[in-house]
């Protein structure tokens, strides 16, 4: 298991899809800001406002990035998505996650 | 949103009952331990290790504790465990809680 040290992590979570997505923000000392989040199953879509990394670490996932067709991640993977935009997942079993946003 | 400073929390999630009931582990430098979690509607029985203080922050519960009815919590509650025991838990709407395990 790995571990985040020194972090500052809010208490209360971020809730979407009636909780079928769920997350916890973590920001780090040099004020850069993650999520650690929980998906199940279900198709989703997301607008990012920072430039995101998806760090899928475990789960049955496909995602549809902007201008790419949908594909099928061999998890763990990591996928990028551009500031100001959005992408479609399809999620097939309990999927971890972790999100670093790109200022 | 109130907030945990200096801590260190474990990337990957604990994942309980299909992804209904899933949490992170953050570690104080005190070296305590709480996690951070969310339960999906749904009933649930937990078997305790250590004493556990469960704030649940948000959500429709009901709980049994040992030796106790059912009971309808008033969120944001607080209810208390005993080490080495279990209680039964309903969830009828998201619930967002932190547990912390008393030594």
């Amino acid at each position: 298991m790995s571990k985040f040290e020194n972090v500052t992590i809010t208490k209360e979570a971020n809730i979407y899809y009636d909780g079928k997505v769920t997350s916890r923000t973590v920001e780090f000392l040099d004020g850069s800001i993650k999520s650690l989040g929980i998906m199940l199953p279900g198709e989703y879509t997301f607008n990012t406002a920072d430039k995101e990394i998806m760090e899928i670490m475990s789960g049955d996932v496909e995602v549809k990035l902007p201008g790419e067709e949908w594909r099928t991640l061999v998890t763990p993977e990591i996928f990028t998505v551009p500031a100001n935009s959005s992408f479609e997942i399809k999620i097939k079993s309990v999927t971890d996650y972790c999100c670093s946003y790109i200022k």
